[in-house]
C-alpha cells in the first residue's frame, strides 16, 4: 500500500540488480539463459536494468528442450517477456534431447542445453551467457554431490563463473527471486518437472532438505552453498598445485607415463592422490576410483615389492624410482578389485 | 547350525578383528574405551583378541558420567565383561559432567570423558585409547558438520588416530559390532540417549539419515564417510601448507603481527584465507567467521584504500605492504558485520 504513494524499489529486485551487477563481465553482449521459471525470469528482467548502465548489450537465449507438450509455446512466451524487458537479440533454440551415454534424462537434457548455448556464443559473439541458479540450487548440488561421496570434487557445487557461464544469483534464495517477479509483475512459468519425483533433485528439495531443516535447525541451504564455496576455493589449490608439481616429478615413458617416487612421497596424499589420478586421467582417460587410487598410492608409501595393478584401463607398476602408468595388458585381475559403484 | 559342527569365526568377529590388527601401537598398554554399548563391547573383545598376539597388553577405562539413574551399575557391567575378556586393567572412571562452557550436555559429557581419558593414560602409562565409533557414526558426524558450513573443517568427521586416540572401527558399520556380540554371545548395554530425540546425532541417525537412504539411494554413510577421508587429506595438507608459509611471510609487528601483502597475494584464495585465520587464532584467539576473513582477504586483493577493519577480537589494517593484525581498539563498527551465528 505504501509503494502505491511513495515508489519504492523492491528489496528482492534491489538484491538481484546488486548480484548481477557484481557479476556482469567489463563489455561486449551477454546473453540470459532464459526457461521462463521465476529465477531466470528474474534474472534477466536484472540484467536488462543493469547491462545498459554498465555499458553492455544483453540479450536472452532459450532452449526449447522439447521434451514437453506445449514446449514451443513457453519458449515463445519467455521469449515475449524477454522483449518486453528490453533484451535483444532473444534467440529460441530448439534442441532434441537424446539419452545416448545412458546417463539419464536430466544429463541428457543438459548436455543438450550446453550445446545450445555453446552455438549460440559462437553466433552471437557474446562474452558471456548468464544462469539462473540459485543458493537453492546450490545446495541441492551439495547434497546430490554428497550421495556420490567422491569428496571436494562432489561437493564443490557449481562454479559462479566457470568459461563464458556466470551464475550472479548463487547467493540470492529462490523465494527472493520468486518476490522479484512479483514486484516486478513478471508471471514466471512453472516447470512441471519442478515437481516431478522421479527426478533426484526434485526428491532433494522436495523431502531431503525440508527434513534436514527441520531435525538441524534452519540455514541448512546457507550451509551448504558456504560449504561449497569453501570446498571449491580448497579442491582449486590442490588442483592447481598437483598439476604444477606433475609436471616437475614425471616425464613421459616408453608406453605411458612415469612419475617420480620420491617426489610423490615427498608430498602430502592429497597433492599425491590427485597427481596419481591426474596421471590416470590425462594418460588414459580413466577416471579412478578412490579404492585403486590408494592401492596406487601404496606402491609408494607402503612398498613391498607389490606387483603390477591392473587397473580398469591402466596398468601401474613400481620400477626402480618411477611409478609407471601405461596401457592394461591383462583384463584386471581376479575380483582383486570389484567396482564399487562410484568413481 | 553349521557353526556348531564346524566352528568358523563368524564374519563380523573376523572384519573387526582386522580392523583392530591393522590399528595398534607397535608395543606397550592400550586401553580400550569401554561403554558397554555394541560398538565398544565389540571393539573390547577384538582388542583383547588381537593385543595379546601383537604383543602388546589391552585393558579397558570405563567412564561413568552420572547422568542416569543407575549408571555405576552399567560401568560395574560392562567392567565385568571386560574382566571376563580377558582385558586387564580394567578401570572405572567417574566423572562429574558440569555444561560451563554452555555448549550443551552433549559437548560437556564429551569434555569430561576426554578429561578422564587423559588422567587414565597418565597414571597406566598407556600408549593409546581405542574408540568405537564406526562408520555410522562418521556418517552422522560429516552431517551434523555440514548443518554448520564451515566448510573442510566441520566436513572432515573423526580422525582414525589423533594423538592417544585411536578409531579402529571408522570402516565398520554399526550393524556389524551388534552382529559380533551377538556372534560371541557378548551382551551390549542399550544405552536410554542413544534413541532421545533431544539429541542432534539421534535425530540425525533415526530421522535424517533413513530420508537420505530413502530419497537418494543406499550408500549414503559409506558415501558421507568416504567424503569425510578425504577432506580429511586435503584440509591435512593446506593446513600445513599454510602454517609453514605464514612463518615465512609474517613477522611480529608493534603490537601483534604482520604479514606480507605480496605473500598473501602470491598464494591461491584457500591458503590465504587460512593464514588470515591463523594469525587471528593464534595471535588473538579469535575464531573468524568466513566473511570477516573474506573482508580482510580483500585488503589483499581488491585494495582501495580500506579502513582499518575493527572485527570481533582483532583490528586489521594494510599498512604499507603489510596486513597488520593488531588487538581491537574500539568496539566493532556498527553493524557493519553482523554476527552470522557461525564461525
Amino acid at each position: 500500500m505504501e509503494s502505491t504513494c511513495r515508489p519504492r524499489l523492491s528489496p528482492a529486485i534491489a538484491d538481484l540488480r546488486r548480484a548481477v551487477r557484481a557479476a556482469l563481465p567489463e563489455a561486449g553482449l551477454v546473453l540470459v539463459g532464459l526457461s521462463g521459471g521465476a529465477d531466470s525470469l528474474a534474472l534477466a528482467a536484472a540484467t536488462a536494468f543493469e547491462a545498459p548502465r554498465a555499458g553492455l548489450r544483453a540479450g536472452a537465449v532459450i532452449v526449447d528442450h522439447g521434451l514437453q507438450a506445449g514446449s514451443a509455446e513457453t519458449a515463445a512466451a519467455a521469449a515475449r517477456q524477454a522483449t518486453a524487458l528490453g533484451l535483444d537479440p532473444v534467440l529460441i533454440v530448439p534442441v532434441s534431447v537424446t539419452d545416448a551415454d545412458g546417463d539419464g534424462p536430466e544429463a541428457a537434457a543438459r548436455t543438450a542445453r550446453y550445446g545450445a548455448f555453446e552455438t549460440v556464443l559462437e553466433s552471437t559473439g557474446a562474452v558471456a551467457v548468464l544462469l539462473g541458479h540459485t543458493l537453492d540450487d546450490q545446495a541441492e548440488t551439495v547434497l546430490l554431490g554428497l550421495a556420490r561421496g567422491s569428496g571436494a570434487t562432489s561437493l564443490q557445487g557449481m562454479a559462479a563463473v566457470s568459461g563464458p557461464y556466470r551464475r550472479p544469483l548463487l547467493g540470492i534464495r529462490r523465494a527472493q527471486t520468486r518476490q522479484a517477479c512479483r514486484d516486478a509483475e513478471l508471471l514466471p512459468w512453472s516447470d512441471p518437472q519442478n515437481v516431478d519425483p522421479r527426478y533426484a533433485r526434485v526428491r532433494v528439495r522436495e523431502r531431503v532438505l525440508p527434513v534436514l531443516e527441520d531435525e538441524l535447525g534452519p540455514g541448512i541451504a546457507e550451509a551448504l552453498a558456504r560449504t561449497a564455496e569453501t570446498l571449491r576455493e580448497d579442491a582449486d589449490a590442490l588442483d592447481a598445485m598437483a598439476v604444477a608439481i606433475l609436471a616437475e616429478i614425471s616425464e613421459p615413458a616408453e608406453a605411458g607415463v612415469a612419475i617420480s617416487v620420491a617426489g610423490l612421497a615427498a608430498n602430502p596424499a592429497a597433492l599425491r592422490q590427485r597427481m596419481i589420478r591426474l596421471a590416470a586421467a590425462s594418460g588414459f582417460g580413466v577416471s579412478l576410483e578412490r579404492s585403486h587410487t590408494l592401492a596406487v598410492a601404496r606402491l609408494v608409501t607402503d612398498w613391498h615389492g607389490q606387483n603390477a595393478l591392473d587397473l580398469p584401463g591402466v596398468r601401474v607398476e613400481r620400477q626402480g624410482g618411477m611409478l609407471l602408468f601405461s596401457a592394461p595388458r591383462h583384463t584386471p585381475n581376479k575380483g582383486l578389485f570389484r567396482s564399487h559403484g562410484t568413481s
